[in-house]
């Protein structure tokens, strides 16, 4: 475990992100991104709330999409509370936390926006779900408590004692060379003419995502992968080349 | 174990009773007491805030004193970041939660104003010490996270299976009647001379309720120990009225 990113998409209130700020470094945690914030940045009213943390003990930087802030995590958790009918683990705080641990790479949470929560397509990028257990009729969880109980459960977690190790043999791979592989399948799937009807394309897509988002792919499998791919494409081209028409 | 009561004590900002309540709400928790809300109640930030778990889905009660606002707990901890010099356990989140569901009678956890935090009175009243493992450099949580972090923990322990079973044989007793019995015994030293010179009786008289608090006193041990000073008074005055002069 390296030190877990928080990952703020589309965030709109200045003072939730201030909010947020305070309490990661109420729990010692430095890295806030942000992704596309409403109100741009820097944000006077993020600073006021974060009652010192912004600009010095927290360090903040901005994204324009998903992918680039993740890029440089090996494993992803998306925070919601909504079921998405993906097929990825969920997992609880303290479950979450210890994966996290369990991991010899940089992790990411997303948090998603105030009203509209992370889209699935910033979900489909996640290796798994971290849920709270929220009641049913009242499940909106303000954003900077959910950062909040992010940050105290990967505190606590490291209050008791040292991460488990490793049970994998390679660490899994930086999370912008899963994309990369992700949108190279896509495009030569598209060039297949594989989403089709394309109003499908989307969730046809998704769940390709999810589907490997959840099997923690290593730098060397994706590599592999990649090569497979382009061996398909060429293949393909070489098919149609040699085809009587 | 029962619900809950999180008291609030002397509350200032309207905004932060608000969010406490939302995040109650989100995790099923409808017991929210306030001692001497600075602003009065009710109180239209503390609703606006609330995004509709006030006035409705959490019930508050008002009370002038912290005596008062856990005269019915059985078991009450104190949240507080600042070491106190008091002989009390402290826990962790998790292990607060898991002396809450050890015991089969009313549980309330006292928060403190959003500055000044839990009047040492307030925390001499306390059976143990909730604390956050909190950056010594960045300590203050905003209350209205701190409730998140404790309703949070409460609601994660009772998904992980039933409680433990209660290993005393008698369950504690309501705080009102160890209240009253360390009244009765401070008012029979205070007869008696006991708090000497004046300005030591605060502090003489916390250390008192700091050990009486931690002894889990059941009402028959209360109401034996109330026996016991009645007889000592009487004892001392009868001594007083036969010996000579």
């Amino acid at each position: 475990m390296t030190s877990t990113a928080f990952i703020l998409v589309a965030p709109q209130m200045g003072e939730n992100i201030g909010a947020a700020a305070r309490v990661m470094a109420n729990f010692g945690l430095a890295d806030l991104r942000l992704v596309a914030p409403r109100d741009g940045w820097p944000n006077p009213a993020a600073e006021t709330m974060s009652a010192g943390a912004l600009p010095d003990v927290v360090a903040v930087t901005v994204f324009e999409t998903v992918e680039q802030a993740i890029a440089d995590c090996g494993f992803v958790l998306a925070t919601t509370a909504r079921p998405r009918g993906m097929e990825k683990p969920v997992y609880g705080a303290a479950e979450a936390v210890a994966r996290i641990r369990a991991v010899p790479v940089r992790a990411g949470v997303l948090f998603g926006a105030e009203r509209a929560g992370l889209p699935n397509e910033a979900v489909a990028l996640a290796d798994a779900i971290l849920s709270f257990p929220v009641a049913a009729g009242f499940a909106s969880l303000n954003l900077a408590q959910a950062v909040a109980l992010v940050a105290h459960a990967i505190v606590e977690a490291g209050d008791s004692g040292p991460p488990p190790a490793f049970e994998g043999v390679d660490a899994p791979a930086p999370r912008h060379e899963l994309i990369a592989m992700m949108e190279h399948f896509e495009a030569e799937l598209d060039r297949a003419g594989f989403f089709f009807p394309p109003e499908k394309r989307a969730p046809m897509a998704q769940n390709l995502r999810n589907a490997f988002t959840r099997a923690g792919w290593t730098s060397q499998e994706v590599s592999t992968f990649r090569g497979a791919i382009k061996a398909l494409a060429l293949g393909r081209g070489k098919a149609r080349v040699s085809r009587p028409e």
